[in-house]
């Protein structure tokens, strides 16, 4: 039974998290990860909540995974020193990286080239520092990366053991599994991700470089998988919350999501019947992730005030503070009876990493009704 | 030209502000409000900053429009006390705007309806206090509001009259305008805008209620409104950066668009020959509002850093914080060599309320290069 939530005094819109769903994702994805043998490095730009992420770390992850030199600043100086940077580093952002290092992070910096992975080594001889640098490797042409049999991969490798650094592993991300949406497909995915990776670390190991790491994952990949040997570690970030996106992606049910948005409605659209709450994108994010995927759901799918799914509902339109909300099921009906206005709805959103980034606060639902207030960050 | 920002260091992802265009596009639309006989009334849910919306008044705006009682609250503690609340009020809310009246703000309150406006003026008449409430009309079927000829209206303004309020006037917002394209279109929604808000304060002071303010607007149809009799006040907000999806809709230039987001590149895709730049949808949003338009920019259109537009290269794709930029003038064709690792671009925005939404700080470029970081708010 979903907590309560209806005698909360909470101004509207707020981001609210189901404690109980969150732990169960998290438990559920480290399960995995022990099942696998491999060690579990979530990312923590989903979330970018230092409580989260202590709960993440509490259930047996290794480290993190950032997205921004902001992230690693804010949780190593909450005491999390194993980072993973996995954004390509550039040389106006080196010497800030480095400055991490010198006060004790084990910062882990990505490059897909020789050219940075020089310039990197020779800001850092500079300082007396040898940074830990990783490889990335294409295996989905999704994003950024060397494909695994490029000549650039032994050039990098070069490039950081001639220069002033040490290669921490290779590193990939099936960036286009969130384009799946069925089983074995998904496991074809993992497998890819996993084989071209593993190719990549053993053609350096091969020419003689120590390559200790090989890292990959996304969500999907991750529960997916059915085996990964020669993987050291696995990055994930939205299974903790998971989303709509996900559901499509079948890798979670709509009752794991565990952060909606709380919101009132304030009037109705009299043409379509239609109500109107008040979480327009502001609350919500742009993000229309469910689109292209098997089921629409718009800017999110409604809940009532307890978090219970109103079968058929979603929110048809967004605008900056102002969201409509659709009966798929009954076009045309009014959703005056069902909807008056002060009512309180929860939304689930599409993609819980660009919805969770519109909220300063998540509003934490404990089992028994108690409701915390947890602080997250932005910025770079 | 455009200021240079070559010099400038600044860390990237940032919001870019191009001062004298945006001054431009200040002093446009309020003359072209001087020449109509109206006063404006900015919305500040474009900027949220308070440096912004005080060029906006010293040009000669009256008061303020809000989206959120934390924009209210911001603005009326730093000496604004003319704001105007355009989303509908809701029971949950109305201690918090009326905490705001006490304080001397004179809040404008909205409602689209005789239950809410009766329970308002209750809470009031505790307060001893008495509110100034509108009534929002529907001029198009995009949001909400009574349609002019609804019984409800005149209901509306008698629970005002007969309880603790005071009726302010009538508001519309024609949000349809963002859809067209041409000016005939616009100019037609214009004066529909026009014609049945002043429709319907002439039906209340038909009954004998008092009626001042007659308010309309958006940007569009504040641009393309040949005259407006009747019209007390228009409201507008994205104007003060205008954005690609104005410019779709033809009432600015690319060249107008004053805010842009600084992005660094970091990598290519090897497959397509894409850029990869370090502003993703965390910096730029999830925003798509040209994806029906006649020109599609994916994820915005791309500048060399001083701000001139590079012809055909647009933001293809974008994840958290990656994007990747395309040309598409010569697809397939490499960018390694016209936007090398470590270049600068700046990127125009979609829709510059929802970019600007995802920045703490505003870096605001003089015409003399320098540069003045503002800071703007969130939160509700």
């Amino acid at each position: 039974m979903n907590p309560t939530i209806r005698s909360i005094s909470l101004d509207t819109p707020a981001a609210i998290v189901d404690a109980a769903k969150m732990q169960r994702n998290i438990v559920r994805m480290q399960r995995r990860m022990d099942g696998l043998a491999v060690r579990l490095r979530p990312h923590v730009k989903t979330s970018k909540c230092p409580p989260i992420v202590e709960r993440q770390l509490a259930a047996g992850a290794s480290g993190i995974t950032v997205s921004t030199l902001a992230e690693a600043e804010a949780f190593h100086v909450r005491g999390i020193a194993d980072i993973l940077y996995a954004v390509s580093i550039v040389p106006a952002k080196v010497n800030r990286a480095l400055q991490l290092v010198q006060r004790g992070c084990r910062l882990k910096l990505l490059t897909d080239g020789p050219v940075i992975a020089r310039e990197l080594c020779e800001v850092a001889r500079t300082r007396d520092i040898t940074p830990e640098i990783w490889i990335e490797v294409d295996v989905d042409g999704h994003r950024g990366g060397l494909p695994p049999d490029s000549p650039q991969l032994l050039e990098t490798a070069r490039a950081i053991a001639d220069g002033h650094g040490r290669l921490g592993g290779v590193l990939a991300h099936a960036g286009s599994s969130y384009g799946l949406r069925d089983w074995p497909a998904l496991q074809a995915l993992a497998e890819q991700e996993r084989a071209r990776c593993v190719h990549a670390a053993e053609k350096l190991r091969a020419e003689g470089f120590d390559c200790p790491g090989v890292s990959v994952g996304s969500t999907p990949t991750a529960l997916a998988a059915k085996s990964l040997p020669g993987v050291t570690e696995v990055r994930a970030g939205v299974y903790v919350f998971f989303d709509l996106v996900m559901v499509n992606v079948g890798v979670c049910t709509i009752d794991d999501i565990a952060l909606s948005v709380l919101a009132t409605v304030i009037g109705h659209q009299q043409s379509t019947g239609w109500a109107i709450v008040d979480a327009g994108w502001m609350a919500l994010s742009r993000d229309r992730g469910t689109q292209k995927q098997q089921t629409d759901f718009g800017y999110g799918a409604v809940c009532d005030a307890d978090g219970h799914v109103e079968d058929g509902l979603i929110v048809a339109e967004a605008n900056q503070e102002h969201a409509m909300v659709r009966d798929l099921r009954a076009d045309g009906a009014s959703l005056v009876q069902r909807l008056p206005v002060g009512a309180q709805v929860r939304i689930l959103p599409n993609h819980a990493c660009a919805t969770g980034a519109q909220h300063a606060t998540y509003h934490v639902l404990a089992a028994n009704g108690s409701v915390a207030a947890w602080p997250r960050f932005n910025g770079w």
